[in-house]
């Protein structure tokens, strides 16, 4: 945690070698080991405040709504009917807040390994945070692999929000977890997942494509834009167990009034639709690995 | 040019205050102050050779593809019979080579304002400046305005590869620019310039749309990501003499053969049509800016 020098906070990670996103620091507001990980939050001079674990930034106030938008929404517009959600992960509160923000869904499952992620949200992100009390959120503080070993044929939508595959959430990115979320499902249902990003992890999400695409009928990956995660993007993996779904046509698009309505500053269907449209580079690379998508 | 320091190259600057990107170095191998700015090429550890200008991140070898592509394809395909072309600035040599494998090109003018660019990229990033010796390539060492004030009603597509409006290519960003290049266009004219980024500079690109609104008869905003670019991406404006024009659709799309055959990495008819659909933020605020294009 002396990722702050001269004011500045640095992201440096063997994950992504050789480059770096720096933001100018105006006061560290929190630092603490957790039981899992590093827990920093800084108040940055033009990001607001921002969460890092161990010395990765998760989210800033400026731009978190374009990752926890269209990680919310691509799964929960492609499903016909989503009243029960899962969320894995996700302690900053910006995915249920999203989900919440559906009219069909009655029912949100949060299973958040670290409490300390939570507490601290509440109290330093709390237009992020402002969800914990909704009477449709039922949260629990354990492991997901545990969580959905109890929770068979459940859930229409699970959605992962998970930090990058070093440290508490490496289990996530492997082939057992997206079996175990396939029995958690109900049929027809969707799991949505941080998928990584093309620019530097495109072997890794090949691999993955490739094993999910034994496990569910539709598979294909989505990415979105956001300045503060590496290379200015992330992508998501999305899955299906119904085989006549086109994730580029959504069953239930949002229409312009209903993006208005539900404040949504990243997503709208035209983003929907074109998060499915990849540079030639990784459309060559993941074509094979995408099924049902004319990918 | 002091910004490089314990090995890694920082792109601190006002323009987009609070955040920096930064690349570590393996080795300087060039820095010169040529007569309008100070030019630095390095080998970094990741992204290949790397070109600076002023402080700032022009091109790097591994993700240069993605603006080169997009800036000159995005208007090529979108005019019926490019034949003349002329870039401005483009001292790399990415753009020139990109807009040579079209093959209706006949004639391409480049107007570079700095010769040491053009001899620094030869020799530095060959991959780039691999058309000047093209015998379609006719190059003029000075300004783009008083180029195009002797060249009037020539051009059936200009490119404006620049900098940032901060130092010798700021006039590139006001409207007698835009006025001149419909000068020097032909009828049915299309020009596409760099057009800055919407998560830092939005309001400055409202205002270039708006007053090249009052100038050519469709006007539009489209963009790529790119990791070394602040905020992971960057803008095009293209604006048509052609008020029967749909960017989107382009008269000329290219097929995926096509793509294979020009050997490109990031364009493709897809990124083409998608690159125009914006983040809710940025198509409310850029909306009705945007004419003849459903934006």
């Amino acid at each position: 945690m002396d990722a702050i020098k001269s004011g500045w906070f640095s992201e440096v990670s063997e994950m992504w070698p050789g480059q770096c996103m720096s933001l100018e620091v105006e006061e560290v507001l929190h630092k603490e080991k957790s039981k899992y990980q590093d827990i920093l939050v800084f108040k940055s001079k033009t990001y607001g405040n921002v969460l890092v674990l161990d010395g990765v930034i998760q989210c800033t106030e400026r731009d978190e709504f374009s990752y926890q938008e269209m990680l919310a929404h691509l799964p929960l517009c492609s499903h016909k009917n989503p009243r029960k959600v899962l969320i894995i992960g996700g302690g900053d509160g910006g995915v249920a807040r999203e989900v919440l923000k559906h009219p069909t869904v009655e029912e949100v499952h949060m299973c958040e390994i670290d409490e300390t992620v939570i507490e601290v949200s509440k109290k330093y992100l709390p237009k992020m945070a402002c969800s914990f009390s909704d009477s449709k959120l039922k949260l629990h503080i354990m492991d997901g692999f545990e969580f959905m070993g109890l929770h068979k044929g459940e859930f229409d939508v699970i959605i992962t929000d998970s930090s990058d595959p070093i440290g508490p959430a490496s289990s996530l990115f492997e082939k057992k977890y997206y079996e175990l979320m396939k029995s958690a499902l109900k049929p027809g249902g969707i799991v949505c997942s941080q998928g990584e990003c093309m620019w530097v992890h495109l072997d890794l999400i090949k691999s993955m494509l490739e094993f999910c695409k034994s496990i569910y009928s539709t598979v294909s990956y989505a990415y979105t834009t956001i300045p503060t995660y590496p290379c200015g993007q992330i992508g998501f993996l999305i899955c299906s167990l119904d085989a006549g779904l086109d994730f580029e046509n959504p069953p239930r698009p949002l229409h312009e009034e209903d993006v208005e309505r539900l404040n949504l500053k990243y997503y709208n269907n035209d983003m929907h639709k074109s998060s499915f449209k990849l540079p030639e580079f990784a459309r060559k690379a993941l074509h094979k690995s995408c099924v049902s998508n004319g990918l």
